[in-house]
């Protein structure tokens, strides 16, 4: 999973059948410092996530296990909200 | 997800069996601010897209999901058009 | 999907179970002007390709689905011959 | 599976159903040198894991496979720890 | 699938269950020259792989066809040796 910034919203009317309902978040995978990492995605969501929401994403197949319908096309889902993250830089003086 | 633009055809006659009747387009994926953000793709396209269409698609196993048969050995699908998109770049002042 | 040409052949003799009669050459990921897109791949055959062709592989779990055995591990398999693709640069002049 | 560090833990309270519980920390993946290889992840942990901590993760659909509840939408989870891994840099002098 | 060079072994003695007793070791993907490609993985070995052996990987959620009990977090496994790759580079003079 990827630490991620709720960005934008996506408005698509004509979609294929089975993903007919879900909301689609514009969303940018963040690193432990909070910046840009990787392209940004669209993701369902069913979390209720807002713009500007710090959230963690699922991507590939199992992003479906959160939906309700697991057989849809779908390959990114914000799966819970990040409250706070911490980082320690110095952990682990050598590689081994 | 990703968002991408149709930007080609693909003319493929010998193909496997269970993959003999796909239409196959050229899709280039598209960051937040419509610009080219990573390699293009052979999508199959089920969605009735054309030449400059903006769409999203969906790459990996969930693709066939989109498909009527998804025993079909496909990795990315378009799954749907896009109208509109929108970026709230100013989201979320700090990192946490 | 990715568009890609066949580079070479690999002679890999000792094999696990399941794969013991594939056939397997190296494949060149290519972008939509036919330059290099992307890390070689040994990918499976069984559309009888041979060197210099120009192909569309799938990769990932979806790949065995191209095969008769479906519980093989592979991850890479030329699932179609490309006669011909086409690009049209200048669709879509603004991102929106 | 890729090496990585174990460098700080992830706050997320309001989550979707199936995720409730799992404890979930920021990961950095190594390569063979301990340096820095890729994007910071988020995994479940299963396998009591602190800060610092030497361990190999698992990332993908599979990564469900470790935890006892396999319909989880989870893509990265430490599977185990490492105490010691070494290279041998000389191996092989051709590539063929 | 890739191209690899065996390069180390990786000691991991607490891991989940289910992932109790591979051989686990370090290999660096390879391109067609032989060249290092990409990250160093850490990878299952059931094909009886040493120090310096040329093999061919595969990644994903397939990996785990490759082992007796399909069941097991694993992203990469070694499922053949190499005996020889030979590489064309001037095949199709044109993209198309």
């Amino acid at each position: 999973m990827h630490l991620a910034r709720v960005i934008g919203r996506v408005v698509a009317t004509r979609r294929i059948t089975g993903l007919a309902t879900e909301k689609l978040l514009l969303v940018r995978p963040l690193d432990e410092h909070g910046e840009s990492a990787g392209n940004t995605l669209v993701a369902c969501d069913i979390a209720n996530s807002g713009l500007g929401d710090l959230v963690h994403i699922c991507d590939g197949r199992e992003s479906t296990l959160a939906l309700a319908e697991t057989y849809v096309p779908v390959d990114a889902t914000i799966v819970g909200h990040v409250e706070q993250f911490e980082v320690q830089e110095d952990v682990g003086g050598s590689a081994q």
